[in-house]
């Protein structure tokens, strides 16, 4: 790719650094246009499968005419209904299939246009066909953009749980452009704004500051705004990513809000009335009122979370859930303790010193634990 | 382990060295009663996922029993039955759910006890349940010890063709008891023998010599001198898998008779007519017959090998297949222009100079490859 021409643009450049598996994810405006000068490999005479979904499908035909026009020796787009439940086996199968009947080869290359569901799919098939294809992802929501293009983590889910069936595998490119944001829903924004909160929250205190002023700025899409929240983002998390490769320590950290929120989101069903970014938005207030509970953050840190959550018009309480969620403290416990973080039913929590300090605990005793559910879901309505 | 008692009893180590994902091959006899010994990790408390088949499920049950013993947190058995047709999405999902039903946890174990099929099955499952758990093999038949106890491969098949779906996962240890294959039928122990003899064609001309004088010694399972086989086997296997994990250059050496076999076997539609390391026999002097045709080795080598392979009872020629397969030299050149080494319809070779060296070539004219299917095959039957 042409370096000035990147530099021209102002386009910022994140080096997540992983030995022989690390790669650079390209932040900016304006770099779908051009999209084959991020291409780490020739265009010409490769079998490209661009992977996306009903919500996205003109920006992957745009890239498909792109590379089509490089002379890719195959080009085309798979397209799967937006949503949460397109993460199945099924679509996992088909996708292969697809590949399979249109000649896939080792050096063919997967490409997701899309948020997380097309952008985790598209990762564990790529994966998956001929024990590992190249993979290039072009997040187009929020929350793609900050969290599934750091990390590796592909996957799809099963009737038992969320994300429980994937891969680490690590994508050659990703390539964030923010003028795509431009198209999608107002609430999608803020729900991938609750996973930048969380950067904050986690390890950087100043930045959580510098939302508190700019927050509306990231949700309004202002360019140069929202590019600086993804940079800093993808930053904080390559720096623990790198730590941490396959999530035996202090990766632990990211899942901040995700003990809850996955549960939440388990027991909505993926029907859409709860974004998995809305879930992690309720979770991290219910992680710091936990800590706070567990003698560990002030009532003020727990307060100020939820203020600023609440400002940005996100939820942080289960009760906003529409239609009304109907589960119980059980069955809470129940999806919790099933999770891929919990041991031999023993539940591990990502809870807050301070805003700024996070901890992992697996030591949370069940009845504190229990009480914070039943504030926040009170008592079954099923 | 207790290092002492292993030299003891002579058993011989192969170390595997991948850097961070190395691993050890334990040859030898009557390992399998003291398999905890073999274990890189505590199995108390340790959450153990064995996977068999119908074939062999006593040898897993009493797998089993020692580890339950060793006071594991769950130690259970699920048996699938024997044979390719295993290899499926069907079984990959049967498996999960059976892991997540039983709270299949991060640090927990699938410990695969049977052929080449269940290892390439556990092993994919170990690779995608929550992201990749601990895997360790125990192979009960010749062919997986010499063949799939090294080199990472793990998948299933689809109808689009062999091993399509996959991934590269290295066990974390392989214990290769060379007992248990006193229940195995000649059949499958010669099956084995056809990649052992392929270790000797590809670089090894001495291990060749070997195998023509004590190759009666190896099929009929005589230990000391079948532990030497596999031990060779293993250790030229690990060599070149060493220098090429992910099967970029050196490593297609080993699919010396697979391009033909392969195809030879999915023609024979896994119906248990055709072996895998029947059809690698049969594809060696395919392969052998090309390179002669190619003025690469004489007609003496072709012979050479055909002799010896005849003389151990193994096929040579689809002709012996019986019943005899209904196919085509056109049907033959589609399946291999489909195969994972194949691209854009260029199809890989691998060929012999002499006995005891192998070249990899992509540059095989189309008719020479036809007018040695059409001396194999002949006219389709079909």
């Amino acid at each position: 790719m042409n370096e000035n021409e990147i530099h021209a643009m102002d386009t910022k450049v994140v080096t997540v650094p992983l030995g022989e598996r690390s790669y650079e994810i390209f932040i900016g405006s304006g770099l779908l246009g051009r999209i084959g000068d991020f291409m780490p490999f020739d265009v010409a005479g490769r079998r490209i499968f661009i992977v996306s979904d009903t919500h996205v499908e003109l920006y992957a035909q745009n890239v498909k005419r792109q590379l089509h026009e490089q002379d890719a020796s195959f080009c085309d787009v798979l397209v799967f209904p937006a949503g949460e439940k397109t993460k199945s086996y099924e679509s996992l199968i088909r996708l292969h299939e697809w590949m399979l009947e249109n000649n896939v080869h080792r050096d063919s290359v997967v490409i997701a246009v899309g948020g997380g569901v097309i952008g985790d799919l598209a990762g564990f098939a790529a994966s998956t066909i001929m024990r590992g294809i190249e993979y290039v992802q072009i997040p187009t929501t929020l929350l793609a953009q900050v969290d599934s293009s750091v990390g590796g983590k592909t996957g799809i889910n099963t009737p038992l749980g969320k994300n429980m069936v994937g891969s680490f595998y690590q994508p050659s490119v990703v390539v964030a452009d923010v003028d795509v944001l431009k198209t999608l829903p107002r609430r999608e924004v803020l729900a991938g704004y609750a996973e930048i909160v969380k950067y904050g929250l986690i390890g950087n205190p100043r930045f959580f500051e510098w939302l508190e002023d700019n927050g509306q700025g990231v949700c309004d899409l202002i360019p140069e705004v929202v590019a600086y929240a993804v940079d800093v983002s993808c930053r904080t998390k390559a720096a623990i990513v790198q730590e941490d490769e396959r999530e035996a320590g202090r990766r632990a950290l990211l899942n901040l809000g995700h003990t809850f929120g996955h549960a939440l989101e388990t027991a909505a069903g993926y029907d859409g009335r709860l974004l998995h970014g809305e879930a992690v938005s309720i979770g991290m207030v219910m992680a710091f009122e936990l800590s706070e509970n567990l003698g560990l953050c002030s009532r003020e840190d727990v307060s100020r979370v939820e203020d600023h959550l609440g400002a940005m018009g996100l939820m942080t309480n289960p009760s906003s859930i529409a239609p009304g969620l109907s589960t119980s403290v059980d069955e809470m416990i129940a999806i919790m303790q099933r999770d891929k973080k919990a041991k031999d039913g023993k539940m591990t929590f990502i809870l807050a010193e301070t805003v700024g300090r996070a901890i992992v605990r697996s030591d949370v005793p069940d009845d504190l634990v229990r009480s914070v559910l039943a504030k926040f879901i009170g008592v079954s309505v099923a």
